[in-house]
């Protein structure tokens, strides 16, 4: 991070934020030096997950704010964390800013980070400043720490597991991927209470994402078509096919999705501790692949493609 | 990490990475879930740090060969751990990629990151792979560990103490800067045998690394213009001048700078630990601020400014 505090023409984003930043006794060491340095929990596993966003594919600085760009930067890396029921600890966040961009959408950027890092006491220890020569690029490293039961992964779904999830799906695009709240203090809670075999933040898709874990698991799953959760804003007109083509292939709804033996799902669905809803709508099998179910009892396959970002 | 595995119509970078990464025991989980987990050594400090390099601004990837790109992305973020005197552990990447990109080209991007991961032993978790609208731009996240004395800080330099550096400066863009070794296993060496008081890796430029050292540390410095070792390469029909310029200003030397009480320095001179050259030149002093003094004894304020991005 020796870039970081480069003094730049235009506005040290990095060295500002330093200023901005409280100390944190889980940061011996935060911004302004060559590495920052933290202290997890002894015996704990380290989380570490990233990802980058850029303009004119993930957001269009023109036309979205800059704080909401900021916030979605770091609610994704928050997302992932919470889909291994982890705890969220520190985030590194590397910028590239086209020369001219101003430093009141520079300030904008970090209060949507800081909004969602103060939400979820996570700590901005280090970062990188650069110039673009195209757009804003925006790249967050999260670390965090797992609970004590260790990390939910992606590979543990078994037959007879009830797959469920939480919120809707679909429609993200008309606002919830700038503005959702990613879902960690859910999923500690799910993972506190019930025997989650494995869990996954919606990101790619309902069907893509369910497709990770069929496929990391060695099993298949079966879902019933009547009872998936569909966002209400999901084209309310539109045919049923076509509304759950939505809820399965849209993406970007950062909601959990798990699975669990039956008799957890139970308790679940009885004790409602989420705030948000909680919904059953499939079963993990012996097979491979999705299968859909209809009412009628007509089963197809699902296809587990999601958005691809280089088919638009 | 969601997005890492998402299938692109291109290439599934990172999906392809992992199908090339061995098992380590320090990581419980690589590529492939939604985050990683890494075991540190128990009651050491996790040291993080994170840069993004772009097309245009650090490299031309019309011009700079795709492994020397990768290897530089790497070789950075490795500089950076070095100059805490950290052990590198684990590292994250994620990549833009125009589209159109080719394949082999991010197999050489990789290559690159590859060989200097491997002769540091770095484990290459996960990573996030994206399409760009513009050029490439790579952001690598590092992780290390403190060793058992702890990181090197840049804030320790006290009145009285030698300053030292590794290798040369000055000249780095005529190729230095894209296939430089990170000094690791040096400041492993330094920081074990002799009483390390600042460290710092040399990227903004001499003159404003060592700024960074007084100005963390609350002191100053005199420098011998001298013994300022500068490169073999830089200038050689120049005057002293343009010389000493080029190796205060240039930047991305990727050395080591460093202070420590003379008794220490002495030995390090005399016992030569290290492969490369260690040069003395100069003092940490009670002031503030950098002062270049000549062989006809004339003292002048050294401006610790270096290469600025938004400045060419």
């Amino acid at each position: 991070m020796s870039q970081s505090d480069r003094l730049t023409g235009e506005f040290a984003f990095i060295d500002w934020i330093r200023r901005q930043t409280a100390s944190d006794v889980r940061v011996p060491i935060g911004i302004g030096d060559d590495t920052a340095a933290i202290r997890f929990t002894p015996g704990r596993e380290v989380l570490v997950t990233t990802d980058m966003i850029l303009d004119g594919v993930h957001f269009n600085s023109s036309s979205t704010p800059a704080r909401l760009i900021g916030r979605k930067a770091l609610a994704v890396n928050l997302s992932d964390i919470a889909a291994m029921a982890g705890v969220p600890v520190a985030a590194v966040v590397s910028v590239g800013l086209p020369d001219g961009f101003a430093r009141t959408a520079a300030e904008d950027l970090y209060a949507g980070m800081r909004e969602l890092a103060d939400e979820f006491r996570v700590a901005i220890v280090g970062g990188d400043t650069n110039r673009s020569t195209s757009g804003v690029v925006i790249c967050i490293t999260l670390l965090g720490e797992a609970t004590a039961r260790g990390p939910v992964r992606r590979n543990g779904a078994r037959p007879g597991d009830w797959i469920m999830a939480t919120g809707t799906f679909g429609g993200s695009i008309l606002g919830k991927h700038l503005n959702f709240t990613p879902r960690v203090r859910e999923a500690l809670l799910l993972a506190e209470k019930y025997d989650l075999h494995a869990m996954i933040d919606v990101s790619d898709g309902l069907a893509a994402d369910l497709g990770h874990i069929v496929e990391e698991s060695g099993c298949g799953a079966v879902l019933k078509a009547a009872a998936i959760p569909v966002g209400r804003m999901v084209g309310q007109i539109a045919g049923d096919e076509s509304r759950l083509a939505s809820a399965f292939y849209d993406g970007e709804d950062f909601e959990l999705l798990f699975t669990l033996p039956p008799h957890d799902g139970q308790r679940l669905l009885a004790e409602k501790p989420l705030d948000v809803t909680v919904s059953r709508f499939g079963e993990i099998t012996t097979g491979e692949g999705l299968i859909l179910e209809w009412e009628n009892g007509i089963r197809r396959p699902l296809e587990p493609r999601g958005y691809d970002h280089f088919r638009h």
